[in-house]
């Protein structure tokens, strides 16, 4: 298989990996530190998600040191596969959890006027930002990872 | 570039275009007969992007009907490209309209007790359902485009 920027094992794709652990880290805090977010299922489903994307991410990000430093190739075609399935799986579950929280969010800061929460609410936006930032990341080494077992 | 079911100006691939059209009018008809969904910017951008899904569907659906009766093979890459472009970003607008709608609709329903909107709830679930069962058709339609290019 092809080496280029973005491929497990570069530092791109190190790179990829600490900015969406980051992002869904980030968004996770946000929305753990309002108090209310508990009573939106949305909300709950959000912090799910990213927790899901901070696990999965964080992994790839440690395979990706180790293959750095002992510089082997995690080229494998059955691995690559694993990475394709896992990263599309992560970045479609961030798309749906961002996309059902900032419905949510527009609703109480558009439609119903203002929102009623309080700074709380300021929070419930950071961490939909942050959860699109995520996702954006995530989709970006889904399609790198895609090319890469399509390229053979 | 091979041929096999659901490639495009074959029987299933018009089959699914049918099934795609079908779901996204019939979230349509489901939300615009319920009268207040104008005041949620959720359920207005789900009207939006089935209406694209509607239109890109019914494009391809004429197509393939004509290249089915003209016995044309729609195999051409340039043509390939562009429907994988176009599948694509229908069923990301798809994905995203019918998971704020789904955040919305959820809020009402569990988080605060009850819709208060009386038997339009009952339209607002339906017409999300039926976006996500278009958002699963026209994925698998994108799924065949990028296999039937990367297949070459």
């Amino acid at each position: 298989m092809r080496e280029f920027p973005g491929t497990p094992g570069t530092l791109t794709s190190l790179f990829l990996r600490i900015t969406q652990c980051v992002f869904a880290a980030g968004s996770i805090a946000a929305m753990a530190t309002a108090p209310n977010f508990t009573g939106i299922t949305a909300f709950c489903y959000l912090i799910a998600s990213m927790g899901l994307q901070v696990a999965w991410s964080f992994a790839l990000a440690v395979l990706d040191g180790i293959a750095l430093v002992k510089k082997k190739v995690l080229h494998n075609p059955l691995l690559v596969s694993l990475f394709i399935v896992g990263d599309w799986v992560t970045a479609l579950l961030s798309l749906a959890a961002a996309s059902s929280s900032a419905g949510v969010a527009v609703l109480y800061f558009n439609d119903l006027g203002n929102c009623g929460f309080g700074e709380e609410c300021q929070k419930y936006q950071l961490s939909v930002a942050l959860a699109f930032l995520g996702w954006v990341s995530v989709s970006i080494s889904s399609l790198i990872m895609l090319w890469l077992f399509a390229a053979g």
